[in-house]
């Protein structure tokens, strides 16, 4: 397919997932916003709490992607270090900026929250970088060129990509219909060839599964013109009730 | 914490997670077992079909980290593009291999299935490499230098998995305690971070989450040295019970 659509790259920043205590959440939220404002998911990345390599993977990432996510380790404890890492891959200085120390300050002075030295490191913001803000617990989020610096905690990374998405250059939005079909891969592998090379402005995937012992596959067609998507599934429909029956 | 262990990474191949229509379940079965072995799961990436995508990524990882693993795009159909991304990343040529092949004509054979040139192109193997037995659906992983490629099917992967993992060096298991702390990073930061350098043998993790309005933490400590461990989340319970009081 034939792809123009602006591209976004994740990287998930922590040790608490590449250790398979948790599972991520946020990458697929991100996925599904991503798609619906017709930006091309290109790549994700997990590292884990090491300067070097985060600042080796978001200059990377910023690169080659139109836009770049983050997500981790930009609260108040040692491990938190994505904003060091992110000043240093753009080679800027980070300091505790002043309007995201007010934030903070009017965040905990209305929660009876005393202010301390490690709180405060969460106003510690690159030179020049932007503000995202944070609807649940304050500390901000940012923004350095092309890069948006959001929180780990679930809740706060779905709030920040809310703010984000909008301001983001969409493509039309990438539809997609699924049709399953009770067969192995290797029966519909050449039909399903034929289908995707005859409509090129569509992508189809093939996603097998194994469900009671016996194989099937999901097909994914997408693509952003409704009417080309619809024609192909009638084709595929056709095409897999034929070689049934 | 000083770390000798040896390093994996992990390369997840499709669009299928990419595009949010599914969640990935293999890296997360990976990570367990990794750290169960004493492996490092040191960073994992995840792309798209693309094949100068794929081969990057294989030769970045192969270049960095001990072992690499890959998860999806070795079916029969036309978006499975893996194998011959791995063989172009290593410069080595790929043809169906008669080892492979025997397997999937035993394999069909016994299920009645009608091999055709679809099913065959699971038989494309690198040339050089060494098979990875699938005891679920017979069409063999494949191992290249110090890359492991495998199915993206969980069941197949998890087999895959099981089977290699035994062939790797390990190190010490890495042991991990936690310990939930209802109260918000901000206040538990100052006192963790001098736990941590005072037991800079072991690695300290702060973990937040919001629950119920109200914000905790779960600290994990992680090392190989049991003991140690011990020491430590006895420490570090008496730190908060105290500041707690």
């Amino acid at each position: 397919m034939p792809d123009t659509s602006p591209t976004a790259a994740m990287l998930v920043i922590g040790d608490e997932i590449l250790s398979g205590r948790t599972r991520d959440a946020n990458m697929h939220h991100l996925a599904g916003e991503l798609t619906k404002h017709g930006v091309t998911f290109a790549e994700a990345r997990f590292v884990s709490d090491n300067h070097d390599s985060i600042v080796a993977a978001v200059r990377e990432l910023a690169a080659r992607y139109t836009t770049v996510f983050t997500s981790g380790g930009i609260g108040p404890t040692h491990d938190d270090i994505t904003a060091d890492a992110i000043a240093a891959a753009f080679d800027r200085s980070i300091d505790v900026r002043d309007d995201a120390r007010t934030i903070l300050e009017d965040h905990y002075a209305r929660t009876g929250t005393q202010i301390n030295e490690s709180r405060l490191r969460m106003a510690r913001i690159p030179e020049g970088a932007s503000l995202i803000d944070n609807p649940i617990s304050a500390a901000p989020g940012f923004t350095v060129e092309n890069v948006h610096v959001m929180a780990g905690v679930p809740s706060i990374f779905q709030a920040m990509v809310a703010s984000v998405i909008p301001t983001l250059a969409g493509g039309p939005p990438l539809l997609s219909q699924s049709l399953t079909i009770h067969r192995g891969e290797g029966d519909i592998a050449g039909p399903l060839r034929q289908l995707a090379e005859e409509f090129s402005d569509l992508s189809f995937g093939s996603y097998p599964f194994q469900r009671d012992g016996a194989f099937g596959s999901n097909i994914v067609v997408r693509g952003t013109n409704g009417g080309r998507l619809d024609e192909a599934m009638t084709r595929l429909a056709a095409l897999f009730e034929q070689a049934n029956a």
